[in-house]
């Protein structure tokens, strides 16, 4: 049994700068771990475009689904519609469909729509709008590529309206015990245990706290009974 | 002017299935940024083999420098060491420089050498160490990509081991106004004075708080005159 593959491109150069420290890569993460789909590969690619369309083609083509983050606002950074627009050779330009999403939501705001507000519309021909619940201007799925915000809270909307659409496989389940001895003890006795368990995958993150230091060993895998089974004699080798 | 570039590979099954934040990143960033270096790409992959190789490569052949953290311990999936000897054509095995700096610091510890522990003197042939003040085992730089352990503590003293070893730049600069507005309404300005100051560049970042809008307008530039002189203006428009 093998899980759908996933990959994320998250597109800023506040992150690569070290301004910002990145939330949605954490919390997409986590969802797709919930979904049984594999997140198997991260790239983090400042604001230009000849990189982000190298990117997402290289991703699109490596993986079944391709999750993006930033660049689809208002500014003249925002320039990653255009480059997914030009990485499928698919036009580019204001769509009526997006146009009258942003229409609806700044007439309830009475906001004007300007021409920066109206870049928000600008759709690759042939992409699918992602719902915006938070406010309103949409993503976009081109090809197998969900093109999302990059402010964390329309992130996790968004990444909420794409997840139902996708086949997930097994959720991916994991269990953690924490031993306080250092990882050159732990490592010979783990090490056995991983290998009379190939179809489990087994690592130890270790951690110094207080001057002591101590491991994770998180066991991880879709069957839950051999799961259990495995954990016990882990606590048993370290009791 | 142009400032030397480098990628970061993250090596970890546990940041991408959301079990961890990655927190080496931000850190790297930071002291890149401080000290010239452009992080131009970051890439986190999974625990395996191959594709830790396929990574190192590409970025090894992209950037003047490479940074990785991650699998270099005493455990079964630490495997980034024999990766990146064969990324390298390189061979490797227990190196005495490692071994005695083992050695002597289990010595003083009154721990007991053994065969996990051994493993963290494997070395590919031609690598430099990299000094751990905090917990002994080398990391190490082949050709030109340092390879750094995970804990952040130590991978923190690392990176404070190698960057004195590099040519950097001159520091990015930046400087941030907050703007309680819409993007919809800072995009006009901001984008025009964008234009006027190519060497410099702009970006904003929307936030939404209490129910309301604004963004951090961020310029960034290597001229401490020019900034200042583009900040007055921006903050003489959005005053």
């Amino acid at each position: 049994m093998t899980n759908p593959t996933a990959a994320m491109l998250v597109i800023g150069d506040e992150i690569l700068s070290g301004r910002t420290r990145d939330a949605n890569m954490h919390h997409l993460a986590g969802q797709l771990t919930e979904a049984g789909i594999t997140l198997a590969e991260v790239r983090i690619v400042p604001d230009e475009r000849d990189v982000i369309i190298a990117a997402v083609q290289a991703l699109a083509a490596g993986y079944e689904n391709v999750f993006s983050s930033g660049g689809i606002g208002p500014t003249h950074d925002d320039i990653t519609a255009d480059c997914m627009a030009a990485a499928f050779g698919q036009s580019i330009d204001v769509r009526d469909d997006a146009r009258a999403i942003l229409q609806a939501h700044y007439d309830k705001a009475g906001t004007e729509m300007n021409e920066a507000r109206l870049r928000m519309a600008r759709i690759p021909a042939q992409a699918t709008l992602i719902d915006n619940p938070v406010s309103s201007a949409p993503g976009f799925t081109i090809e197998n590529v969900h093109v999302m915000a990059g402010v964390p809270s329309v992130f996790t909307a968004m990444v909420a309206s794409v997840l139902p659409t996708l086949t997930g496989g097994a959720p991916l389940l994991s269990k953690t015990l924490t031993v306080h001895r250092g990882e050159g003890d732990i490592a010979g006795p783990f090490g056995a245990l991983a290998e009379a368990y190939p179809a489990l995958s087994m690592g130890s993150y270790p951690f110094q706290r207080d001057g002591k230091y101590g491991a994770n060993l998180v066991v991880r895998g879709h069957d839950a009974g051999m799961l259990d089974e495995a954990m016990s004699k882990l606590e048993e080798v370290f009791a």
